[in-house]
């Protein structure tokens, strides 16, 4: 399409999956590829007209891709790919470790100044769209308390933990929000409440041929910090149920600002998230930034940015005109 | 404070206090005085030390005032008063009457353009916070539907229709969300649903001596376009109780984005406020947009904005450094 905003992949996983589904349904978008470190022709896309090349292929696209939306993970990929491509590309990414953002933004930043590129780290839901649900809370609310609750969702590192556990065949961990602290927090009464305090732990496990279920139960919800902190529940299912029933990855949360504009007047602002999905919701997010991205860009800006730096109208294809005539 | 943002508010009725408040709950604010149209020296402010000036004094006050919050009304107040304050002041107001936004903003922009001043109009909580999320939510899942629901809360318009209906001695009404509704649409349902059929009706009022119950009842849940179309209750209550009871101004309301990322995966996002005092919530939100109005002048910026305009760092008196390392 011309004068399409023209994103590109890098990495192919549930992420670069749900940006290329994601892209599809904006028609201010195009898809030039995906760029995989794997064989491309390893690589089947969603759509079959979607071109799939190499990582290094990226050398030279410079000027054939506005953005590039980064698909890898946190813990390895991000560090190293997210100022090496902001050196020669507008970029998105999701990179998630909280307590590393100051250093992976200055890192990234020195790279984008020094190329002339936008990037913006850190966006998704949290870090992202709960982070911003975070300003605005202690803005509006200066006196009061903020809770971010994450779930009903599919933890992967509590997943992963489950099934190192000996005697377990497979399974699937989530985390579930609890209901009394919601409720309580809604009711405006800003209690104190640990991580611990806010979440339970369900575990949904295949049991090894011949293992002993009570032995399997007592190793999980003793382990340090992944479960014995928690309420933690084990249910015992087939390997057919795993399958049939938990593929899906559901997320989400609640951020719930409670304050006081006076003595007598409590204010509670709640912010809520229920993803069937989590990376193609993720990757939604990503998508739209990426539009963005384009816009500031354009408007000549260079560095690092994060959602906190996005005035909310850059993400929609409309005009300032129409989003004033139809959705103020 | 030396150095803090200068505020003044102009108009003094509940929203005005409101922000007279919110101001002194903001360290990084000074109040620098209300100007009202009354006599000055019948306004009794909240707090005894701030200045209380008539509306006239405001000509050669433009090097003393970062922002003047305008809390005139949306229907005879603000098209007059928004862009002649505009073309002098820094300005933030709570225009709220949605069909003639774009007219107004028009107005607003060429008197602040021509006066090189910058113009926040539409804001607070609708417009305002719901129009952003409302922006969101079809940006981030560009196949769904919204959907806006207000209440429970105080509708000014509903309780001044009742309180003309003969036999009617005062009284005030609510606007509640249809629970059902509300149900179906975090469900993922996404149903077709009128305003009426997403709110019902609740009417406090106090009779006069001698008024038919039944006969006042039938007026009031028959008023055409007011209470005709929805399920309306009436309930007849003492004029203590409607003063003990009824005096705060509580409001809020959903916005609830559902949508899909593909055939099998639902998405729901969902902002919800639940306000003791609509008029004070409403003040909290223009003072902080007051903050983004200062920087985003002092930044070199002219003309009139919105909501849509307005980065959410720029809301927080946090340095986006600070921000990034303790709410991303």
């Amino acid at each position: 399409m011309s004068g399409a905003i023209r994103i590109a992949v890098a990495g192919y996983g549930n992420l670069g999956r749900g940006v290329e589904a994601a892209v599809a349904r904006n028609a201010d978008m195009s898809l030039v590829g995906i760029y995989t470190r794997r064989a491309p022709q390893d690589v089947v896309p969603l759509h079959a007209g979607t071109p799939v090349f190499g990582i290094d292929a990226l050398a030279g696209r410079e000027r054939d891709i506005d953005v590039l939306v980064l698909c890898g993970g946190s813990r390895d990929d991000l560090p190293v790919q997210g100022p090496a491509f902001a050196a020669r590309f507008n970029t998105v990414d999701s990179f998630d470790t909280h307590a590393r953002i100051p250093e992976y933004f200055e890192a990234v930043d020195a790279q984008a100044r020094a190329g002339g590129t936008l990037a913006l780290v850190a966006c998704g839901w949290d870090p992202g769209l709960f982070s911003i649900n975070r300003v605005f809370g202690e803005a509006l609310l200066p006196e009061g308390a903020t809770y971010t609750f994450w779930g009903h969702g599919l933890s992967q590192g509590h997943s992963d933990a489950l099934r190192r556990v000996p005697g377990v065949a497979g399974g699937v961990q989530y985390t579930i929000p609890s209901e009394d602290a919601i409720a309580r927090v809604r009711a405006g009464e800003r209690p104190e409440l640990s991580v611990r305090e806010r979440h339970v732990r369900e575990c949904h496990v295949v049991l090894e041929d011949g293992a002993d279920p009570e032995q399997v139960r007592q190793a999980i919800v003793s382990m340090p910090h992944y479960f014995e902190p928690y309420a933690t529940t084990v249910h015992f299912i087939s390997a057919e149920a795993l399958a049939r029933d938990h593929a899906a990855m559901p997320h989400g949360g609640f951020v719930i600002r409670s304050g006081n504009t006076d003595a007598d007047q409590a204010q509670v602002v709640e912010y809520r998230l229920a993803l069937g999905s989590n990376p193609q919701f993720t990757a939604s997010v990503l998508v739209a930034y990426a539009r963005a991205v384009h816009r500031m860009r354009q408007d000549g800006q260079v560095g690092a940015r994060t959602v906190f730096d996005v005035a909310p109208g850059l993400l929609s294809p409309k005009s300032a005109q129409a989003l004033r005539a139809e959705l103020l």
